[in-house]
């Protein structure tokens, strides 16, 4: 049976002051409507029943997540008492999962980033289901193809298609798994050109679908340590004290680094044909929003007076008025506001610098 | 006995959305600690007890000012069911004041200005008593050396020094009463660069001195209608009820026109020697605050990087944070956040007729 799993141990600044430590950016409404984990959990829903969504967060943010997705089963809420990344925080996922099911599919999710329209989605995660009952053994990973040579994002090169292991054809070209050739970081921009000219690279999502029980036996292949303290938590009778226990001793590591650049050879890549935006910055979010006629991006009450080419984002009822400004970045939130010249990551950098540096963390 | 009479009765846009329809300028906290009208409050305790300090404003204001100025005794609070300009207003007050001493002298003041420092203010109206001994009959202003061509004040054309009733000589040269030899509206710009040239304007600051008695004899000569209603008023056993029945119906009319202009021969004008600023608009305030070495001016928390030659206006803990921009007036209000190039007026007259056009009361 497939289950979901969504990650939503995520912070970061790069949406101050709309997201915050206490706050961070799945739990925001960025484009109105429901936040970016609601509609991650509206995409699992599609997929599974409730009883089959987990969700893995921090300490800070489970009475969050609690209000965001009231229809999360109390138990499938995954508790991290510290950050370790992505690999324990998967194993801890698996572990629970094979519990309830040890031939289980686990499909990983990101909780923050936006995914459209939603059937793409679900055939392509169909797809890789599909893929797995060929090759039980296989990593998943859904790769978008690059529209512009981004420097932000990981690319993973696609290899010749897969050799069947029962020799049939795919069914369905398009969504074909793919052998990878090579993961590869974030590239300078000439690399990146490169990558876009090639056709053969793909961005990283992700987004990773493979058997429980197999992400469990790669732990304890290459990360034995790991392997071992997820067994002890899984155990002890006392779950949620194990969980405190263990889990902070566990070592902090990507699952892309734990497993999936050691098992290379397993893992598979789909073509996603569904549109995906990890909205990593204001930039990034203004392009999914539509322009009026001036040029501006609003989500928000906003009223501009001879303003062109702002984005602007404000809560609630709040309205912002502008008059006479031009690229600029509006930013409402209940105890900060934000005006920036647009595009400036440097500045904000440094204001974000600025306000550790003046103790003024509880704008953070 | 001096009495003093705060016209509280002010409302406007001009400091959008600090001030408000609910809460206009006098209730604000334009420079940090104490409101204008606490302030103006402050002010008149340095002249008189609390039993003789009193507030005339409109209904819709009642609750502010007893939260600003809770030492206000209740019965010295005078309601205007509706505004009637500033005629009715002070004669409504000098009716309460006669009642309660009839030779009081009164002193007016609007409850919105700026003036500093507070020791040569309560100077000039002891000089305006002082001038009332010896005059009885006159009509006392406060002029204010004009230091630009404004065009945006009243002025006050000095006569020569007063020839005195008795004779003698005033104590204190710079705080003479002369007499007025013109009043005059808002100039144009060369009118204004005469004005200011000449030496003999002076901005008209729209603080008046004069025994209570005098002011109601000359509203029954100069409006016998009003000074009717204000005394059916005054016969009524409900005083409360006969404000709400009668006062709505009194004529509609500035002091100036109804008393002052009909009377210049009774006025004498007072060269005030102290600061005073009916901070107009956003810039007057501007002109309040020290800048910053980047030529920022704020009042509240702001961190600015690369920022410089803004006004940010900010309330509570609520923190601005600008990144390169320069020029920009930032108001973050509870409900509204206002960014504009500054000193663009037309903007913001455009930006109020907006918000009324779109059915966006709610943010006047």
């Amino acid at each position: 049976m497939l289950h979901t799993v969504i990650m939503a141990g995520g912070s970061g600044t790069r949406f101050w002051p709309a997201s915050r430590a206490r706050r961070p950016k799945q739990f925001l409404t960025l484009l109105g409507g429901r936040s970016l984990i609601q509609r991650s959990w509206d995409r699992c829903r599609l997929l599974t029943p409730p009883e089959r969504c987990w969700v893995v967060t921090g300490e800070a943010h489970v009475e969050l997540v609690r209000e965001h997705l009231p229809e999360l089963p109390a138990k499938n809420l995954l508790v991290e008492p510290a950050p370790r990344n992505t690999a324990p925080a998967i194993g801890l996922a698996a572990l629970h999962i094979r519990e309830s099911d040890p031939d289980a599919t686990m499909a990983v999710f990101p909780s923050d980033h936006l995914i459209d329209p939603f059937d793409r989605f679900v055939l392509a995660i169909r797809a890789a289901e599909a893929a797995l009952v060929r090759e039980p053994d296989s990593l998943i990973l859904f790769g978008i193809r690059p529209t512009f040579p981004s420097t932000g994002f990981g690319y993973i090169e696609a290899g010749e298609s897969a050799p069947s292991s029962t020799g049939a054809t795919p069914a369905a070209p398009a969504m074909v798994a793919r052998p990878v050739a090579s993961f590869r970081e974030k590239p300078d921009r000439p690399t990146a050109e490169t990558f876009l000219a090639s056709g053969r690279f793909l961005w990283n999502s992700g987004i990773f679908v493979w058997r429980a029980a197999r992400l469990m036996d790669l732990l304890a292949a290459h990360e034995p340590e790991m392997a071992a303290g997820l067994e002890r938590i899984r155990e002890t009778g006392d779950r949620a004290a194990a969980i405190r226990t263990e889990f902070p001793s566990l070592r902090s590591i990507s699952i892309d680094y734990a497993v999936l650049e050691r098992e290379a050879p397993s893992a598979r890549v789909i073509a996603a044909e569904f549109e995906w935006d990890d909205v990593g910055s204001w930039e990034a979010l203004a392009r999914r929003i539509a322009a009026d006629p001036e040029g501006n991006r609003t989500a928000g009450p906003h009223i501009g007076i001879e303003t062109s080419n702002c984005l602007v984002q404000t809560e609630g009822d709040h309205l912002v008025a502008t008059i006479g400004v031009e690229n600029l970045l509006i930013v409402h939130s209940p105890d900060a506001t934000l005006v920036a010249r647009r595009d400036d990551e440097a500045g904000m950098k440094r204001l974000i610098e600025q306000l550790r540096a003046r103790g003024l963390d509880r704008y953070l």
